[in-house]
């Protein structure tokens, strides 16, 4: 079969009654064309008590790479219910790092059970990588890679790779190191191929390498493989010595979960690195309720600042209706700036360095922005909400309110971009500096502004 | 060298020096081992007339490939200042996709110089890949990739991969045909490598294929890389022939540049495409404004909401205090959902059959974040803002609050997962049913429930 459904429906139900009436071939032939990640979904559709006896119907192979895409909780089940050398088998298949993901979701007896079964060198490859600090590029990188000599032949190295290859999470790209694993450069799988057989790699090597470190931060390596389209990059300890390799399948799996963790965090939710939907409510409330309180809190001070000038919308109660208005564009001003500056941040584009040229920016776009928006609400302040909703609106009240718009899309936009720039500068995460935060600030001003204008020229 | 500074200033402070003295083999030694993104940034912060004399420095091989990288000002402007042979000679060592995303950016005169100097089978292909639309699959492909026929032995196969390799995007992962060019099947580098020399490709080749077609969307493909760690992936027509790859760079790509307009949309920006600092005052006012002129239209609601009920707010004075707290809780809360299910959506995670799970979670998750925020929130206004900002608030006046507080985090909850789920089911970009939108929705029937619960509690 070369096309695949989106949708298994049909499928899965033909799987239920396969295994319901116990014809296992069937049902192995049902899947077993597809790829893993699809046979990891269709198992976690079918009822529970059949994940175990699908899993013995797949070749050993593709049952390690169908293991690694089960979710957390059937990996669990599973291994309690394994074998001790079925559990052997499966660790034995499966990538060192793919072992290590599945050991940090694990709870401690299962773990044990696990690092008991492994021989001594993978027991102690795995025990290494996990001691590197969570979100490092060290906790996401492989000790399966294949090193060559600097004297070697092409023809050795081809043999080399020949010999060791199926075990290696990548053969595209082969690392040159010395005695002492010092990285002195590297040799592509096609450059191998095109080359003449006694070559040696000291000839056809590249040197210009750019490498991890294993403290770096999972997502500044990540960033590298997108601005310089690698597919691995070598992971050397702090003498230059080659340790391990990141491949580009992890690095674009830590973009997509740090740019999901930018995202939350932007919309005030602390990151839950879960999909949604297998998220529990508990969690889902923690994850919300802190940000929550947090910005309640801090609406006392619009409040206090409404009180004080409870006189004055007394007086003119017309100015009461346009406060959400004001409040809203100058929130959603400030987001614009911010989020556009929070990604430019992630991306790299926008440095500390930047900040002057930022705000200049913004202070331009603020100009003209506040100019067009104030222009539109006078015209709709008189015809609209004077002619046809027959408001109450003076030429002066709207002038206090198309000013307090200019000034408030102002300081908005100074806020929103200057914000994110200095948390980045200070070390804390930018993307905190998004709209909610900033809406809860702006507020504040703009009412200020509000009532400034509203008291210098109705006189109140 | 192996190692590489992220800050290039002392470096090109150096080949200031050396291009203005003409020492042109040290400035050319000094960037030469870098890679081409890197050389492409040195040359653009450098004096612009030196962008031409700094390129034609570079080997053949290597100038194409920082030509890639540059901006398109810079590329355009070379173009026009390159010789006929010049020009012939960047076109030739470029990847095709590569000369393609260049000629969409260039004006038609450009474009025409380019396609004037490509040999015809070149032109043919660049044509061919033109005529896809915008953000389809098609439009990001390589017609660059090796086939294989299904009575090729490894040996034979091993000798087309030496034979054509140095010009093909990729040799990581082959493809069989038959003679009418359909798909048949894979075979990657290392199952080449590993098998015996006499197998032929329908000994070894992996027949279960996942494809794209060249119409389906730019997004949907590179997700595919992101879920089964492809590193290139087949495109075929309708008739399911082979007519070219997408590799993991360019669908590396098409991810951050779909996420960054996410982001954009949920923050009411009309997405750009162009790094921030690049983009001139009028496009980002013109990207900003269409979204603020819209919402602070809409707020006209909120408004005539408030107007509708001036006596009871000028007969409860203190009310109208509490208006920014209950429309930002609102708000945020709403954020909270619809950017998660937002994002749920982008990752696949959610689709318009979960709607009634998703309606269910953010009811549980709203019941308890708005007990939660009205107790703490009964507790602040009852010990905060009474006994020591002495406001005017009875229990009754809380107790109106703390309702509204409730219902209207229900009320946002609700609309904040609905919404997006919806605007999916009807073909539209659930980013757009972000923050500002849902806050300017929730804004308005936060402040109708908080009038009802004065009018009925307070006997307004």
């Amino acid at each position: 079969m070369t096309y695949r459904k989106e949708s298994f429906e049909g499928l899965i139900e033909r799987m239920e009654d396969y295994l319901h009436s116990k014809q296992y071939v069937q049902a192995r032939d049902t899947i077993i064309e597809l790829e893993p990640v699809d046979i990891a979904f269709i198992m976690e559709t079918l009822p529970e008590e059949t994940i175990p006896i699908v899993f013995r119907l797949l070749p050993k192979e593709q049952a390690a790479e169908v293991f690694v895409e089960l979710e957390s909780d059937s990996q669990e089940k599973l291994i309690q219910g394994f074998s001790k050398s079925e559990l052997k088998e499966v660790v034995d298949e499966l990538y060192l790092d793919d072992v290590v993901d599945i050991i940090e979701e694990m709870p401690a007896n299962v773990v044990k059970r696990i690092l008991a079964t492994a021989d001594a060198e993978t027991r102690r490859d795995i025990n290494s990588i996990l001691q590197y600090p969570e979100s490092s590029t060290g906790s996401i990188m492989t000790t399966e890679y294949i090193d060559l000599k600097l004297t070697m032949t092409v023809e050795d190295a081809i043999k080399k790779i020949r010999r060791v290859g199926q075990d290696m999470e990548t053969i595209n790209v082969m690392y040159i190191v010395d005695a002492a694993r010092h990285l002195l450069g590297y040799v592509s799988i096609r450059t191998l191929l095109l080359s003449e057989e006694d070559d040696t790699m000291a000839d056809i090597m590249d040197d210009g390498i750019i490498s991890a470190s294993t403290l770096d931060d999972q997502e500044i390596t990540a960033r590298k493989f997108e601005k310089y389209d690698f597919l691995t990059m070598p992971v050397v300890d702090k003498e230059n010595r080659l340790v391990g390799i990141v491949t580009i399948d992890d690095a674009l799996d830590v973009l997509v979960e740090e740019t999901t963790e930018d995202i939350e965090r932007m919309a005030a939710i602390s990151p839950s690195y879960k999909p949604y939907l297998n998220t529990g409510i508990i969690e889902t409330v923690k994850s919300r309720i802190p940000w929550l309180l947090l910005l309640m809190v801090s609406a006392t001070f619009t409040g206090q600042i409404i009180s004080s000038f409870e006189d004055a919308l007394a007086a003119v109660t017309v100015l009461t209706a346009y406060i959400p208005m004001l409040m809203d564009t100058g929130g959603n001003c400030g987001s614009q700036a911010s989020v556009t500056v929070i990604r430019g941040i992630s991306l790299d584009e926008i440095t500390m360095k930047d900040l002057p040229k930022v705000i200049w920016k913004e202070i331009r776009v603020a100009v003209v922005v506040g100019m067009i928006l104030a222009a539109c609400n006078f015209a709709k302040l008189m015809f609209v909400d004077r002619l046809l909703f027959h408001n109450p609106i003076t030429v002066t009240i709207a002038l206090v309110i198309c000013l307090t718009l200019i000034f408030t899309v102002f300081a908005a936009k100074l806020v929103g971009c200057t914000l994110p720039i200095l948390a980045k500068g200070l070390g804390f995460d930018p993307a905190v500096m998004a709209s909610p935060f900033i809406t809860t600030i702006v507020d504040a001003i703009s009412l200020l502004i509000y009532f400034q204008f509203a008291k210098f020229l109705l006189q109140l």
